[in-house]
């Protein structure tokens, strides 16, 4: 005999998910259990479920396969729907297990019984109960073929104890996910791009996803330079293949009066798997969108389709050649800087010491504004930024990539009003050994609600607003916090400080925190 | 000229809702430009949504009147979901302000645009949005109302940024709650009662919200000692007064087999604002329920009744006088133990040590059943629990009720992997100057599960179950934790050492943590 418990891992694992980001509670013992008996899946602890969706997050960007959760319930739910909310926006494939009370107890309404549904909804492009143990296992392929078909996705299964314990013979099918490839973009909608980008005065590509990695880049530059078009992105990406060589891509900036500057005079804004730009909030005057009047806007591919093969036929529209030579312009990299220690001179110190191949998880909000005009040079990396605006995603982005990327280097830039919200991140980087280096930008306030402040015209903050607003009572000791959570760290005050601790911190092997007092 | 979200503030004020537990995000700065100036609100940051929600469910039971939270978009209602869980089903009365984008961008699905009213529901009693600048007084006053009158509960308003920045005339009417008295109980049940106290073998009065307030435990062990019956409360309970000189009252316990021997014989469990028992959770061949066969359950107060009203009431049928006399057994406080630390020396050191009118926020899971019984003697204090088993609510809930009580010693004993979930708490604790004493139960493990898979008959763990139950790898540092938010804090590893530490903790003022190496 076997259990509705064995059967979903058995389901995870003959569909290449290997990797369970957990914290379970009671109700999922008997999937402990079952995890416990298949040595080949790698279970990771958070220690708050925050962690748990973020590190599957940033894993699945990586990997591009989906990681599993294992979620204890509505509340353990609850705590990972911020980082799932991010995920979404990422288009993560992810599939969450969500242990529930058993079937016959929920009318008990029991402790921490909850509507799993509802919290689950807003943030899942799929959510599944298991109808019984002799479910689980369609339930989970389901969910498996919803996270991975284009838009790819956050799914949610949720399994009733009782689906979990229930008895199965030991025959019972493993159900595999039905996957297919992205969709072949319309050609209405490539004959309407070579127009555009043909007769169009000033047309932009706009690309996200996969469009953004550095072969697809490539293709697209090698479009742009034949129809003298501009590349550009979302302020917000998943992933980006970026540094020495690489075509370089600016995002739209977040202020919206820069972003109506950065867009001014575009007559034709195409769509590569990316959203037309709106403002990332609302302010009172002010428009809500950055784009010019008069821009025509044209999707060439949704998520559901294949942005990098809408690229590769727009390519052959225009007749380039099939493999592209683009004229990369040579990134210097710039001088390592002395004196204060400036968000500048940490973006020149990555700039300098990046090792070949490194991952830079992002949350440096308004730390990191300026960070791709100093990095364009820098050895090649993937860049990964929380794409959802729920702050805390940084940190366990860059524990998810580390796991997913064991050799490669991860480089964490952190604002530390993010940073305290997921900070048991640190715990799980140092329990699996992985090779991150946390900066974190220790400003003491929450800066970018100080500037959001002056913008709704509320003049200087007062008592109320200030203990809103600043982090510096008491300051918060980030070497003390890590090294609390078994994590290395050293704090540099200074430019040169900051240089030496970076130098050596991308030398070693391991996580290693060091706090920048800016 | 005024706006929506002065208006808000002034009904709050109105109110007398003068404490905001807040995390504000960009579409809340009108709001916070609000609070600013008014002067008479205070304002707590909580580095944590989670932080700001258990810091509000703490001061409500404490101070037997809302708190207001302010929440930041979708996210920020999901990290403090799980809190709100808990003060859910505490009846703990709350008006959250959860912010969202200006309706008219609502549906430009910036990064940020979540289905709020889905995620607020489960948690909610009600959930309200305004409708614009001139709806926000009204929905304010509305969730006030609905948040204080019994049954009392956790309410949500949701206020667009339009709606806050809106301009009004500043003869804008402030809207007033419409509160009313909790209701009478039936005379049918009253019949009910007093025939089943007076005629039962067994009969047993269970107590539930502010019938366990140390008048009502009088009224009830007055009809006790009357009727032979017995007092019980539920095995979560938002608030007990309790110590020497009051009645000591048993709660159900938490593990099946004890609960069913708890109850064993009872012939009529009369709830006076209680539910009838469930297990927390269901397990294969256990039954859900630890009541005897054949007990008849008789409700005489639910949650929407004057509980001490009805034990009066109680009373008066039988015909006790008015002014209740009863016997409390003198409860002797056990002798300080030496030697290895151990929950019940921890136990032993606040029964002698803990100063008079304390209040004890309790998370102490597995560690702490036993406390009970070490501490009916000491000096009567409020005993606080986590009543929706959603983990990580102890550190806020001591935080929010040493706010509502800054004259009163808080001592929180609280479970190590519970602690890390609302880390954070320890940062508003040193922020705020409150009188907490925080003792960690450092037992570097999810005991309670290793337990339960226990329980589940899945033998002895091993390496995934291990890497999901043990917090060992690394070992946290809580000293090196509190320091890094501003906390002074020490370890103890003996019970000698513990009761030096606790008792010069009771001796001082301001926040503390002891890490108690269990």
């Amino acid at each position: 005999m076997t259990n509705g418990a064995d059967l979903l891992c058995d389901t995870l694992l003959a569909n290449d998910v290997d990797v369970c980001f957990a914290n379970p509670g009671t109700s999922e013992m008997h999937f402990v259990a079952a995890l416990d008996r298949k040595q080949n899946m790698r279970c990771v602890l958070g220690l708050f479920e925050g962690v748990v969706t973020g590190c599957a997050d940033g894993y699945a960007r990586l990997a591009d396969k989906p990681a599993a959760t294992l979620l204890h319930t509505g509340p353990g739910l609850s705590n990972g729907l911020a980082n799932l909310h991010n995920a979404r926006r990422a288009g993560t494939p992810m599939v969450n297990v969500v242990g529930d009370h058993a079937s016959y107890h929920l009318p008990n309404d029991a402790a921490l019984t909850t509507d799993i549904e509802s919290l689950a909804e807003p943030m899942s492009k799929y959510v599944r109960r298991c109808a019984g143990a002799d479910d689980v296992s369609r339930a989970t392929a389901d969910a498996i073929t919803q996270a991975r078909n284009a838009p790819t996705g956050v799914t949610t299964v949720i399994l009733p104890a009782d689906a979990a314990w229930g008895e199965l013979p030991d025959d019972s099918p493993v159900s595999m996910a039905n996957l297919r490839a992205p969709s072949r973009v319309d050609d209405a909608r490539l004959i309407a791009a070579i127009k555009a980008l043909k007769t169009g005065a000033k047309p932009v590509l706009m690309l996200a996803g996969k469009a953004l990695r550095a072969e697809a880049l490539t293709r697209a530059q090698q479009i742009a330079e034949a129809t003298g078009a501009r590349i550009i992105a979302q302020q917000s990406n998943a992933r980006v293949e970026r540094g020495a060589g690489r075509v370089p891509v600016e995002r739209v900036p977040y202020v919206v009066e820069l972003a109506q500057e950065f867009l001014a005079g575009t007559t034709h804004l195409i769509l590569v798997g990316a959203k037309a730009p709106v403002t990332f909030f609302a302010y009172p005057n002010k428009p809500t969108t950055p784009m010019p009047l008069g821009c025509q806007v044209l999707t060439l591919a949704d998520a559901g389709d294949d942005a990098p093969g809408a690229l590769d036929l727009l390519a052959q529209g225009l007749n380039l050649p099939a493999t592209a030579k683009v004229t990369v312009p040579h990134a210097p990299i710039p001088d390592l800087m002395s004196g204060d220690l400036t968000t500048a001179a940490i973006a020149t110190a990555v700039a300098n010491f990046l090792p070949d191949n490194a991952i830079i998880a992002d949350e440096s909000v308004t730390s990191g504004r300026e960070f791709f005009g100093f990095t364009h040079g820098a050895a090649p990396h993937d860049h990964l930024q929380v794409t959802g605006g729920a702050i805390g995603g940084g940190l366990p982005l860059a524990c998810g990539a580390a796991i997913a990327c064991p050799d490669r280097k991860v480089v964490n830039l952190q604002a530390d009003g993010s940073a305290m919200y997921t900070n048991q991140a640190l715990w799980t980087m140092a329990r699996e050994r992985t090779d991150t280096c946390v900066v974190i930008f220790s400003n003491r306030r929450y800066a970018i609600l100080q500037g959001e402040l002056t913008n709704v015209g509320a003049g200087e903050p007062g008592r109320n607003a200030n203990k809103m607003l600043n982090l510096d009572d008491p300051a918060i000791g980030w070497v003390s916090l890590a090294n609390g959570m078994g994590v290395e760290a050293a704090q540099a005050s200074t430019a040169d400080q900051f240089n030496d601790r970076f130098k050596s911190a991308m030398a070693r092997k391991g996580p290693f925190l060091i706090e920048a007092l800016i």
